[in-house]
């Protein structure tokens, strides 16, 4: 095979066989195709797109380009969870405890992030101690043990993607269904869990800005899923606000367990019950997702899914006393107040204007190779449809130094748009998918 | 600025700006923006194009990128002439000689070819001593004193073409417009000459297989020269069948000679008299194209063609007893004849399967670093509409080796169509654009 040929074929609106996405996959894991070709034929998918079965095809080439992950030593139905990346979203510190506490095997790998604040592996790690490596078979032990082990992803796991996202990132070819769809899938089958519950944010802060694009991701996923014997659901999930209050780290994971006290946020609250229900179900523990989310609110009003988190961060490393005191988290030098210069009501708080603040305060990375600020970041006082008057605050910026300071407030005022009459609060669980 | 943006501006159907453009080429050329953007670049320039203005910005931003050449050191209006590539296209080995001896400069700088044949610099190496590299001093000297001189491309003239040139040979990002045109107008400007004569083939042996996309393509090269203020003339030629019978490097410069002598194949006779004689009118030597071609013919009957090439071919270093003495250059270790198994008319001469039997033969080159055979190649004895009877031959082909025999033979019987009856012949030149 010859990759001036397949990039040809693509290009001219063909639809590539198994042999020749493998071949691909392989040859470009392996270095033996060049960036230049990788990066000539994502832009021809980008034009002609993938049909279903090249999709399917594509994610498990990548999905077995590096190694896979056996969980099969876990007891139980072991439930992934994945969220498409919003600004503001530290669900799954919230109900991955849930889950567990609930009796569902929780055996999670996840990502540092790029963007607008870090993933939840560097939420974690803002908890004083807190390790997110280990090895296998302590990772297995752990989840046998307590119910929940969150680590990060090893270096072995789906290199292809790794690479291809990379590439991705800087010749214009994100957009692309197929190729979203199997960057996200790819990993996940690959890490093994048996079901997997997906998080598709929709709106001006995510990837998909309208509903239809969100659908046909969330369908796609699903569909791949169910091919690889993974039940697989996808939650569509308004991103045009920032989900809770927190945007940061440090910030994050505090919002977070106060969602687990029962004074989190009430958007962040729904959108976790509706989440940890639904891998409730998947993880057998009820016969629907309307149980599941009754135990997970059970859960959350014992204190069983918080005392799930403090005994899942002692047994990583971490100082669980962070759950009760918050002065233990790592503090941000600067904090200043935006203040709001008029009466009104919040019409819009800008997602992606928010997430690119977040960036500006040091709690998201531009190029793999940056520090986050863990301590940084913003905390949204209004939110769309809040009555504001003016002088109150509208956000508190978190942060180590001026330079940022004025360049996150700048971007958090561009954010608000306040307006006379009240707005309508936009839906936050749109449609669930493949239930 | 920044790539990743210009790409996606492009991807999206956007007009780039001039500066968008040079900054492209810019740091392309200095390696600061790497392969991989650019590929993805194409590959969106391939599906959304480039409008006029743009191309002609991409033409200049290429030939600005390296040296230019001066020829304002010769006397009289330097006229410069272009294939667009074919197979047996040995034109300029004719008319330059011809267009000289009619007192038109020729100064002219040629490259190496990739594919069917080496280019016009690896034809005139396969005369014994030739020397295709010279100091510019020399050059415009040896033009001032005979008429012509033809030396192969310096590094420094359009190095941003040059790294294009080979990035879209891999990245199946040939056939666009815009790309073929500003390549070579990038070069033809850059290269200094007053006028340009484009020779733009159409067929399945070339570039453009259609009639309607080789008009296009010599418009807009037509409309580049012009809006720099070369005068520029486009002539559309037939590239189905391979150009004169011989098809190789030193076989096509024994039938250049031959032409010279008067005793060439019709259609490499009628279309060199064509563009000889666009060359002395734009050259300002008589007053109409049909006075030219006439002037052309006359230097053909007397000789003086033939003459300035002995002289041209001496003065850089060549034996030019091989005018007179074909035994003089590379001879091939094997010959064969490819025989008719039946009677009938030709139908077809794939002119493509022809390149490609040439190539392997050792004629042409797969790779910059191969070395071209110049004794190797074929003798197409039998052309459209020609009768044939069984066991007459329609080919000799000449290498040295019996695999690029065999293989060779394989391609050639491919190559040619036998019908009962006798088809019509192509018409060879098909239009002239912008006289």
């Amino acid at each position: 095979m010859n990759m001036n040929d397949i990039i040809i074929k693509k290009r001219d609106g063909g639809t590539l066989t198994q042999a020749e996405i493998r071949w691909f996959i392989k040859g470009y894991t392996e270095g033996d195709i060049p960036d230049y070709q990788a990066a000539a034929f994502l832009m021809a998918v980008y034009f002609q797109k993938m049909d279903k079965t090249e999709t399917f095809e594509l994610t498990n080439a990548m999905r077995y380009s590096g190694d896979t992950i056996d969980l099969s030593g876990i007891r139980g139905i072991k439930v992934d969870k994945h969220s498409t990346g919003g600004v503001g979203d530290k669900t799954t510190l919230i109900v991955a405890p849930l889950a567990a506490a609930c009796g569902v095997p929780i055996a999670k790998m996840s990502g540092r992030g790029l963007g607008f604040t870090g993933g939840t592996v560097d939420k974690l790690e803002s908890i004083p101690g807190f390790r997110t490596s280990m090895e296998p078979e302590a990772f297995l032990r752990q989840v046998n043990e307590i119910g929940i082990s969150v680590i990060g992803q090893t270096a072995h796991i789906t290199p292809a993607d790794k690479k291809l996202y990379a590439l991705r990132d800087v010749t214009g070819t994100v957009e692309n269904l197929s190729l979203i769809a199997s960057s996200i899938m790819s990993k996940k089958l690959a890490a093994g869990s048996d079901a997997i519950v997906l998080d598709v944010k929709c709106g001006h802060g995510a990837f998909m800005e309208n509903r239809q694009d969100a659908e046909k991701l969330g369908e796609i996923m699903c569909e791949i899923g169910r091919a690889a014997g993974r039940r697989t659901v996808a939650v569509i999930t308004d991103m045009n606000q920032p989900l809770g209050h927190a945007v940061g780290n440090s910030l994050e994971v505090i919002e977070a367990i106060e969602t687990l006290k029962g004074k989190g946020p009430a958007d962040i609250t729904a959108l976790s019950m509706k989440l940890a229900g639904i891998m409730i179900y998947l993880g057998g523990r009820v016969k629907t997702a309307a149980e599941g989310e009754i135990m997970a609110r059970q859960a959350l009003e014992s204190g069983a899914g918080l005392a799930k988190l403090e005994s899942f961060i002692s047994r990583q490393g971490g100082d669980a006393g962070v759950v009760t005191d918050y002065s233990l988290f790592p503090q941000a030098a600067l904090t200043r107040e935006i203040l709001a210069d008029k009466n009104g009501f919040v019409h819009a708080v800008d997602a992606r204007a928010i997430g690119a603040a977040s960036q500006h305060t040091g709690a998201g990375r531009a190029t793999k190779e940056e520090q986050v600020d863990l301590s940084a970041g913003i905390v949204v006082h209004k939110k769309v449809g809040d009555k504001v008057s003016k002088g109150e605050s509208l956000a508190s910026v978190y942060t180590g130094s001026r330079s940022r300071l004025t360049n996150a407030e700048k971007e958090i005022r561009g954010a608000f748009t306040l307006s006379d009459e009240k707005p309508e609060v936009p839906e936050l669980v749109k449609e669930v998918l493949g239930l």
